[in-house]
């Protein structure tokens, strides 16, 4: 089955478009993470597997933010691998955020580190930064087959993006945005590779679901990036299918201090009111 | 020292602005790399270190690719920060080839992955992938205090980036131009931020180097890619400086084959034939 199908499958059987970003900030974990890069890095995973536990049954994916394993060099790396296996074992699906872009053998070999079975994370999906042109996704697109999913950096909503990514009228974001349209072209309802849109950006949004139909778009910043429902709505078709919202440090930390004892309890009753925020705004 | 500086002094210290490229393909590697992740991750380490000790006194720096590291896993990624350090202790600069590209807590995670010397890698630059704008910069910039370097995509030469990344008339190519201009504005000879700029584009470079007169260009594809000698002469000022060749396959690999229990030596001598190809180039 697609990544497209697996992933309009797991949204109706927990019944949420939503995915729990995996950002295990250290000063912010409910569990000791002192002594160096190594219990720095059990800690995050300890964590992060407990965070799946509690979200499992309500929301549809998980996305685990790389850069803050890599943060904690190689046990940090290995710490992420047991995670994203956790996750599937779980049920959910996994995002994995590495904006990847490279070329060539290059792009080979990042296309099986992140999405292959027998590599060393075997996600469902993996971001891409598609700056190096349309060579640079060939590698990744050759795994579509193999129903693993695709996200690539279409337009975010940070405040400098535009100047350099452009609009739908031109710049890079409108030629990945074709690309995107194009490679989902053939799919009965979602193709596998879906488009990063940021939750903020007014007026635009409409016309990127328009170019983009057949695609899911990965949109984070719920909650703590100043995004509302008004503004995810959009996102979405009609239909109320579409999109997945992403909400990290809004489900994982409390909005201060940290959680005590009971931190699984308290994520897990997080992620239900994400859920029910989502509901809302798709009426 | 800002790395624009110590990278002048280094290449004038070994008189070639010469990098190796540390891309430890597997099935080419003189060294039996089977059995499991964790004996290939020993091998292209191995590999690695013993390139380093042959290319050490005759070339400026080498460019370990991220990417076939992490497709060994986390033994591949403890082997990368032992190469690192192993290169660094060498005396060459080590150009780490991430095209790493976040916002926020997670752009600062990986800077702190890749650059600082208390972090898990140290290396000496790294390359970026600018898509998310000059926000994405920020936490990688922070560190050019601290005599670190970065190298930015601007315009490759694979055959399609021209229609996604722009011209020096506009696209997101000029933008990051700009910045990387704006950034080295004030150095005396030449900046820590550097342009990642294909070898072969014809009719472009000589606009792109007027536009960053005080920018590092990281110049990858000499040999391998078909780019020769005439091509390259044009990245550099007309006094020979600022520009850093790279050569990875051509120097790691024979043409066809592999080598035998003399590799080392065999890539020495590939190593001195580069520096003197590039030597040739520049008159």
């Amino acid at each position: 089955m697609s990544f497209g199908t697996r992933l309009l499958s797991r949204v109706s059987q927990v019944g949420s478009p939503t995915c729990i970003g995996l950002d295990p900030h250290l000063s912010r974990l409910p569990l000791d993470a002192a002594g160096g890069r190594a219990s720095a890095a059990a800690a995050a995973e300890a964590f992060c597997c407990g965070v799946i536990e509690a979200v499992a049954e309500h929301v549809a994916a998980v996305k685990p933010q790389v850069a803050f394993f890599e943060a904690l060099g190689s046990p940090g790396v290995a710490a992420l691998e047991r995670v994203v296996s956790t996750a599937r074992e779980a049920g959910l699906l996994v995002v994995l955020d590495a904006k990847r872009g490279d070329i060539g053998s290059t792009a080979e070999a990042y296309a099986h580190a992140t999405l292959d079975d027998d590599g060393p994370m075997g996600a469902d999906s993996v971001t891409l930064s598609p700056y190096l042109g349309a060579e640079s996704l060939a590698p990744f697109a050759r795994r579509l087959e193999t129903g693993k999913g695709l996200f690539l950096l279409v337009r975010t909503s940070n405040p400098g993006s535009g100047l350099w990514q452009g609009s739908p009228d031109g710049g890079i974001a409108s030629q990945v945005a074709s690309w995107i349209a194009s490679a989902n072209a053939s799919a009965e309802r979602f193709g596998s590779v879906g488009a990063v849109l940021g939750a903020t950006l007014e007026g635009e949004v409409e016309t990127w679901r328009q170019r983009m139909p057949r695609a899911w778009f990965l949109v984070p910043g719920f909650g703590a990036q100043g995004a509302g429902p008004r503004e995810i709505r959009r996102h979405f078709h009609h239909d109320g299918t579409g999109a997945l919202v992403v909400s990290a440090r809004g489900v994982l930390f409390p909005k201060s201090g940290r959680d005590g004892a009971d931190w699984q309890q308290q994520v897990g009753g997080r992620a239900r009111a994400l859920v029910d925020a989502v509901g809302a705004a798709l009426g």
